[in-house]
């Protein structure tokens, strides 16, 4: 079969299940889910062996150990797996939801019902893992899924794909509910993210340049996550003890999270008093930095930060620091030097705060809270598909709700519109 | 200056814009709009004699007499475009609205707050009261704009520019807030549509063809409303005078707009009884009638349906007509024919209705209420920019809502997170 027809058959496929999907119940879908689970335990050995294929292959073409870490299966991560499903299963439902239900003056009742987005195109690199995260948070929320994972990660990817079909085919959903792609051939990521007929929405996970490249090509709406060039915002009303604090969380916590610190802004009047003890604090941590000049005059052993340094999102142990004359210049530095991902004020002035809340275009803006906080558990979403920096549809942490729109209903008793 | 200057110097103009309008008070926003309409009133001899030029050309050009009419401004269009902008004034302001507020365990509070979307480009053919309605909603929503008209309203448009900026000016907001553009270059809205870093998203207001266009080439997020292939289906336990009602509103209230049916379909058990009477009434209001053999077996004198006419908005005097053996068959007949826009049910069968809201996959659903209503105005949205046969983000008629989004706002007290 040609590479075309295949992926027309996936998408005629995962539209047709999606159909029988948005009307599943409640029940049959956690049905599914626990169903999933239990195939996945009892593939435990078929994983770990298939797995093994795709470590070999990546040592024979020589990954680094990094990208071998994340591509290993072991039992930890299949009970991570397992554990995921069932936290899936226990999620509210949102589907089906309405609300704004009232009168309008013609006499129809008007509201809104939450309804599934349709198909979601998932393009995934190394990690297998995110392969049940991915078909779980669709399935519950009544999505059709196309999982494109890495090349490196095929022969774990398909022992996934079996459990998933087993656990559908276990409930009687239809088992290309959840379909993942056979085919290691790049021309299908470039078809799957160009046919609108059969696909609502792609969902890339991965690196910025992967990330990039779907949403350049894409003919349908992606939701993506960029980057997260996150800024701390020390003001000269701040209390500096709780400033201190929130900047070393957010950049020390982890490094290589998108809602870690990359930028901290300091206000000039308190720049002597906060930087000295708190620069110290960071190299004592094993964190690199460097700075404006201003900057550079209070901590002298601090290397320079140039223009491209403030457009740097490091993933690692390093920071750039600046001195700002006020607060209106750390907005304006942060609206054009960042990604819109997540950002925070640290301040007691109530009219400052209020203002950087409104003013500061990110996704989350935070007062006197770590960044850290830009995390769909830390909301309460129970999971992510994603971190959205995109304004349209979902913004920030993406859950259940994101994967799903909402559609007008109207009820009549006969009525017409006369003019 | 070379079209990209230009086209770059617009872009970089509205995104700073867009950061004054976004923190610019209900009051502020609300005087601009009844300034722009002061400066319309004022601009009134001015309009006509510009537009008079677009009409000559339009003649010269050849165009008929239906572009021509759209093209028309006169002192009723006039108070048309005034009388828009003291409505549009009277909304109610949906930015900065805090929702969802409430305590995580952490100890954070976290609420949404609703923000505008930043830079949106409008790009419409040839009606230049489009100009008005649109500016005016995207500010009122906090939005810049960056307008582009079609070739042949070029003196219109531009004289209605100038009142949009004198009303800008006269109480202080950044006149860059919305621009028009004053090219009839159409690469400019090649790179209207391609430059995320300036625009956040497009909303083409035309044609289908020109529509698909855009959303083929966009590489920024579009609001986009392809078209109205909506549909009434009549269940064979449907009120017969509500249905007949029902499907003659929605048919001949008004034949151009895109709520409007363009095709019936009948549950057999109910054809014989139903369509004899109903298709009657069609002809004798000028309805040219198509349909599948079992109808036209019922309705002698009736033309053949055939596959291309179920996918047809005719937007004119024509339906077609088709016979189902059940509501099941109703709904994939809609889901695949359809356009995803506006369908209704008539039944007085509690269980099938509830089915058909939950099936159907249109941005509008109706139960025993006529398709028509699907407008912005009868959803008490106040005034549409649209209606949007996409999934994600807004769906159905969009108001000023569907122009902002929410992003995550975190208030703390020196809170950091721990794990």
């Amino acid at each position: 079969m040609s590479l075309e027809s295949y992926m027309n058959q996936i998408g005629q496929q995962a539209r047709a299940a999606s159909r029988q999907l948005a009307k599943a119940s409640t029940e049959h879908k956690n049905n599914a889910l626990l169903a999933m689970a239990d195939a996945l335990e009892q593939a435990r050995p078929r994983l770990i062996e298939e797995n093994a294929k795709d470590i070999q292959n990546g040592e024979k073409k020589g990954l680094d150990a990094a990208l071998l870490d994340r591509l290993l299966l072991n039992d930890a991560r299949i009970d991570g797996m397992i554990e995921g499903l069932k936290q899936v299963a226990a999620l509210p439902d949102p589907v089906g939801e309405i609300t704004d239900m009232l009168y309008r003056p013609s006499g129809i009742q008007l509201g809104k019902m939450r309804v599934p987005l349709g198909v979601i195109g998932i393009i995934y690199e190394s990690r297998p893992n995110v392969t049940i995260d991915a078909a779980s948070l669709c399935l519950k929320s009544g999505n059709a899924t196309i999982l494109r994972g890495g090349s490196e990660a095929f022969y774990s990817n398909q022992a996934i794909a079996e459990a998933v079909t087993a656990g559908l085919n276990a409930v009687g959903l239809p088992e290309h509910a959840v379909q993942v792609l056979n085919t290691t051939d790049r021309d299908a990521v470039g078809r799957l993210i160009s046919m609108p007929e059969f696909v609502d929405v792609i969902v890339p996970r991965g690196g910025k340049g992967l990330i990039e490249r779907i949403s350049k090509d894409a003919r349908v709406p992606v939701i993506k996550h960029l980057d997260g060039n996150c800024h701390v915002y020390i003001d000269d009303e701040a209390d500096l003890e709780k400033a201190a604090n929130i900047a070393l969380n957010a950049k020390t916590r982890r490094y290589g999270v998108c809602n870690a610190m990359e930028s901290l802004l300091v206000h000039k009047a308190v720049a002597a008093e906060v930087l000295p003890a708190l620069a110290s604090a960071f190299v004592s941590k094993g964190v690199e930095l460097v700075g404006c000049d201003a900057a550079r005059s209070i901590v002298m052993d601090m290397g320079v930060a140039t223009e491209e340094d403030w457009f740097t999102e490091y993933l690692a142990a390093k920071l750039s620091i600046k001195v700002v004359a006020d607060m209106a210049e750390a907005i304006e530095h942060i609206n054009h030097y960042g990604s819109h991902h997540s950002d925070a004020i640290v301040s007691q002035n109530y009219t400052k705060t209020r203002a950087f809340m409104t003013e500061v275009d990110s996704a989350s803006v935070m007062v006197n809270a770590s960044t850290a906080f830009a995390d769909g558990f830390e909301y309460g979403l129970g999971a992510e598909i994603g971190i959205s920096t995109d304004k349209v549809h979902a913004r920030g942490p993406v859950g259940l709700l994101g994967l799903t729109s909402q559609k007008y209903i109207v009820l009549g008793d006969g009525h017409t519109r006369d003019n």
